[in-house]
């Protein structure tokens, strides 16, 4: 493995204007050499992560938390790539300074992950052994396979014990994961709108989804790119499934009703008419499937619904958390229907009884499982303590 | 209008080893020449429609109801076509002998909508004018249209007044706009598992169900008959979606739970993990593609997004019930997501408050949406009770 400068300073610069922000942030890639054996059986002779980190790792090397991405996300979690940026990253209404993932007392690594479609090692990156891309010979990857991969990472950084892992919704599972294939590197698992394994109507979700992307005539079945074709529409309509699902009713209800963008309800008008709610879903839907990789939308789907946290623990959620020697922090969203509180509840059950110390809050929210990257006050305030306690473990010397 | 013998004897005939079922049935088509002006300003100069009807209509035609259907539904609603016939009607659970809907008791109507593709005019028909099908440029219908038509099927067959209109889902819709736009015609109205008007969010699984039917390239702009092709895959996509919103988590849960049809989940086992609830979804989809016309299924669902009852009446569902003269009989299910129990509440105060009788049930049901088509104990009783009311009064001559 290469050395890394983990606080290069060209990596991160205020932004004067927002105090808030870690400013500009400078990605970095790492080509790993030494084999990756996968769940499948497969392995990965070499493979190059792309991540970003924010804040500055302390002399005991204590104070790193590890940021899981969800099924569309990738490295670039907070602050901005440019002055002219016009989105900062996905998750930056939670990280950054004074924010609950505090960038002035935490060093934060977030990166893309393997079969990843943003500088990760993915089905678009080319396979070494035939020179064109991987397509659909990429290896089927599980969560624990991101699990191994990203230690290797916090073995290049130099990071013997994350303070804590980070992730919502299928971020959610690498952290759990995190907690039972290595206890020993991370002492807070924190856990948001996730779940245990998914329900048969997540898995059909996104089933219909992938039958979207793979029945497009230019999937080309999976080699697409070297057919230099891309099934746009089929990955639009795959994002528009997403979308409704991860938004609620109220939520929807809210944000367009019944209003319409044009058109009109008047008798003997022929006109078709629009809803709001119509044109905004197509919307996100063509955007989306300019910008991601159908071939890891289906990869990251099919490891979300094989996921299954205690199927070799002979499906006794108890005896996989026994294995566990961090604390939890849980938060659910009242109106997350794809990742409801119960699962949540089922999750905090199972570490009660495995004697595993646990928080749990559940926020009352109308914005369905997209409420975990948004604005809310007590989502803010319950996270942010959970978060200084444990930078305050970290302040104390605990880890080190 | 051309006459129709109403209770011919081939129609309907016993079959012995059934005793619940209506029996061989066959469908009638009748074409109504008179135009029919349609909200959007067209005219149809003339149309069909099929149908199909169980039971005998007594000396005073005083017993007859009708059934509205649902979005893919049509006019076979129960019985048999043939002895090999391997399934009956879509409604055989609750129409037959000593069945709710007693065909013993009533003259019950059911026919194929205007705009749909099992025999009644629709666009997948041949336009007189152009001598081809119409495809794209069928007429826009709202469920007024379909509720005109039907007033014209009443005619024919000499019902001047239905003991009851009866519909599940936008079949309630129909039902409930009867109530308004023929408000002497019918005596009960029956409204199952429906709405108002659909919330934001059903109208945006309805337009990703049509963006996947549209998108696919053998939609031709809506012209696939005349090119010899079929937007298969889109409208198999459309369907896995309906197919799951129309289930519940729970009844999804319980039906498939995280069973393997083939796979393993084995460390180290590279292979296709397929769950049963995937190939249920595929199975599903592919058999309606092959059956169920996709301009039809884009017709019946912008007919669904449009419909808002008190939309012309300065959106006051009070004041547009003001204008019903029949009694109400509404069910709900507590599972259904989609037509949630809340959305008969709505229709119950509003007719309450409109000082409309209403009876209203909400039925104990993990089966989501699909509860209205299946067996279950206590919907079999609340809405026979309903229905022995009407025979009774049927047969004591109210409404002669």
């Amino acid at each position: 493995m290469s050395t890394v400068n983990i606080s290069a300073p060209a990596e991160q610069r205020d932004v004067s204007r927002d105090p808030g922000s870690v400013g500009i942030v400078v990605p970095r890639q790492h080509t790993f050499r030494e084999p990756l054996e996968l769940a499948c059986g497969r392995t990965l002779s070499e493979y190059t992560l792309v991540y970003e980190t924010y804040g500055t790792l302390n002399a005991a090397k204590s104070n790193a938390v590890l940021i899981c991405h969800a099924l569309s996300g990738h490295h670039h979690a907070a602050g901005r790539h440019s002055e002219e940026d016009k989105r900062p990253g996905w998750w930056d209404n939670y990280i950054g300074p004074g924010k609950p993932i505090d960038t002035d007392r935490f060093f934060v690594v977030s990166l893309n992950n393997l079969g990843g479609c943003h500088g990760s090692t993915g089905p678009a990156s080319i396979n070494p052994e035939t020179c064109r891309p991987w397509g659909p010979d990429f290896p089927m990857l599980r969560v624990r396979d991101w699990v191994n991969s990203q230690a290797r990472l916090a073995d290049l950084l130099g990071i013997e014990q994350w303070a804590a892992v980070i992730g919502g919704s299928l971020g959610g599972m690498q952290a759990m994961r995190w907690s039972l294939e290595y206890p020993d590197r991370l002492r807070h698992c924190v856990v948001i709108a996730s779940a245990m394994k998914l329900s048969a109507q997540n898995i059909a979700f996104n089933e219909t989804a992938r039958q979207a992307i793979t029945s497009d005539p230019d999937f080309c079945h999976g080699r697409y790119l070297d057919e230099d074709k891309l099934p746009r529409r089929g990955l639009a309509v795959a994002r528009m499934i997403g979308h409704i699902t991860y938004l609620s009713d109220d939520g929807l209800g809210k944000k367009f009703g019944r209003e319409l963008r044009s058109g009109t309800f008047e008798r003997g008008v022929e006109e078709e008419v629009e809803f709001q709610v119509q044109s905004y879903l197509r919307y996100q839907g063509d955007s989306f499937s300019g910008s991601f990789d159908p071939n890891t939308y289906i990869l990251m789907t099919r490891a979300l619904d094989y996921f299954d946290l205690a199927r070799e623990y002979g499906d006794d959620p108890v005896a996989a958390f026994s294995h566990a020697r961090c604390r939890f922090m849980l938060i659910s969203f009242t109106s997350d229907w794809r990742f409801a509180p119960e699962r949540s509840r089922e999750i905090a059950d199972a570490l009660m009884h495995a004697n595993v110390p646990v928080s749990y809050a559940e926020i009352e929210s109308s914005m369905g499982h997209d409420a975990f990257l948004l604005p809310n006050s007590r989502y803010q305030r319950v996270f942010d303590a959970y978060m200084q306690r444990i930078a305050a473990e970290c302040d104390e010397g605990v880890g080190q």
